[in-house]
């Protein structure tokens, strides 16, 4: 791209996400424009990433770069462009800590985008999708993609390959809305990935790759009979479920109230149901009360899934 | 459907077809036109199904009704429909056994397509996926579904479930070629199954999910860019391949002429192709060379992807 003026501070917001999407395990989400993270990155002279504030509704996370995932995306976007100064940054946090609903990708995401505004020659999307998965390379290893990619693009977004990722916006049937519902208590993903066995038996995979390209063609032709009946998470569903007090009934509710599919967001214990505009308040009424009833109370929300992804403001 | 005349006597042409498609391990299929089975079927008195005639590349075939993928097909049409008469069969095979393209599902495919013409009430294209589906359940029980959807409806063919299966005729980019090579040789089905490990692994779950996603996305968005890159089978190829001698040659020469891809042909020895159309004539002439190195003699096809399922003739 050409040079530009550059601006010497920036704020961006990246919305939240719903990873998995029930069929699509590490590769699939959609963004949640109702809530995400903010980060304002300013120019500094000297080289490296400074956290100045963290701030919102996880204002205790650390301020170490190393130890955050905007840091250290700001930290390989430092090393890949050596752009002869530093960034120092105040994030604003509207996604709670191990929601499900992929804060740490948030934060990576409106990270990069933010810093990109400073500089002369600004990077192109994809660029940026490598630097924000960069930010979630923890020493241990797991990407998340599939929260990164539509926290940065908007919509549902599907990710193909890591290292070199290939990305997909995939249209969704007009009138169709996601309901999120997030009861109030933690799980980390560390704890949600650790539980997973290390294979999955040759059945359950030709099943589950009928689900997902079932709803994957269902989507792209309008078919609510074909997304209704592969929208089934055969493999991680049944192993996490029990990780989410009252989750049978949560997703009894929502099928009862007309959802064509309604599973876990991410790692959970967030949940998510899609359904046509008529049904969607009944859906989340119904997840709400079976959440109660479980002793948990909620936030939930009701998003268009057509949407912009990660913005400055 | 409203009552028509039937007829007393009926011939169907039903294509072989290339199952797995590389990243659908039992799911997803393309239709062979160039070579098929050929069905003809008569009306006779008593009831039950005979099968009078087998004829052509593989006239040996057990003449014993529920021996025979086409006998069981109409032995199940027969159980449902009750027509008040039976069926006579004569079989011409004109797909070799155990070549890794759908001969059984095309011979099943035809009968039941000849049969419908003698019924006074025919049936839907889905009732008889599923007559011809039992003609594939042995008493073992694979029914291969991605052979025996494409060789009935035509074209590149999903189906999602088995006892209730939901049929996607997926779109395949302008231009597209398919290349088959079929080596003289043969591989029982059932040996190509038992050497598969009953489990993937959760990594390689992730990465043929993601293939498979990418595969069918840029199949509905022209987007060739997307095929290529996620044309690649990580599950089963890598413990198939050892049946066929060369492959690794075989591939290589596919992908060196300008393949999008190249793969097993269902349980194999057949291999297939697709490349766009001014390359599939000389991907064709290299892959029937590796198997010529490797001491086979082959035959091979080059197929448009768009074309029609089994019909009368």
């Amino acid at each position: 791209m050409s040079e530009r003026a550059a601006l010497t501070r920036a704020t961006a917001f990246a919305p939240a996400s719903v990873g998995n999407v029930a069929i699509g395990f590490d590769i699939l989400g959609f963004a949640v424009p109702s809530l995400g993270d903010r980060v304002t990155v300013s120019r500094r002279a000297l080289p490296g990433v400074e956290i100045g504030a963290v701030r919102g509704v996880a204002g205790d996370l650390p301020r170490e770069p190393r130890a955050n995932t905007a840091g250290r995306a700001l930290l390989a976007m430092q090393e890949a462009l050596a752009p002869g100064f530093g960034f120092t940054l105040e994030i604003d946090k509207g996604i709670p800590l191990a929601s499900g609903l992929g804060g740490s990708a948030s934060s990576a995401v409106a990270a990069v985008v933010a810093a990109n505004a400073l500089m002369a020659k600004p990077c192109t999307s994809l660029e940026l999708l490598k630097f924000a998965l960069a930010g979630e390379a923890t020493s241990g290893g797991d990407r998340h993609v599939d929260n990164v990619a539509p926290s940065l693009f908007g919509g549902l977004v599907l990710t193909v390959g890591i290292d070199n990722p290939r990305v997909k916006q995939i249209p969704v049937p007009d009138g169709i809305r996601a309901v999120i519902v997030h009861p109030h208590m933690a799980i980390a993903t560390s704890t949600a990935r650790a539980m997973l066995k290390g294979s999955v038996q040759l059945a359950d995979f030709v099943w589950a790759t009928a689900n997902l390209a079932g709803f994957i063609s269902g989507c792209y032709t309008n078919d609510l009979d074909m997304i209704r009946a592969s929208f089934e998470d055969v493999v991680i569903e049944p192993q996490r479920q029990a990780l989410i007090p009252g989750f049978q009934q949560v997703r009894g509710a929502a099928m009862q109230a007309g959802a064509l599919g309604c599973s876990i967001s991410g790692a959970g214990p967030s949940m998510f149901a899609w359904a046509n505009e008529q049904a969607a308040a009944a859906v989340a009424a119904g997840m709400r009360a079976e959440f109660q009833a479980a002793g948990l109370a909620t936030d939930s929300w009701i998003v268009n899934l057509e949407c912009a992804g990660a913005h400055l403001t």
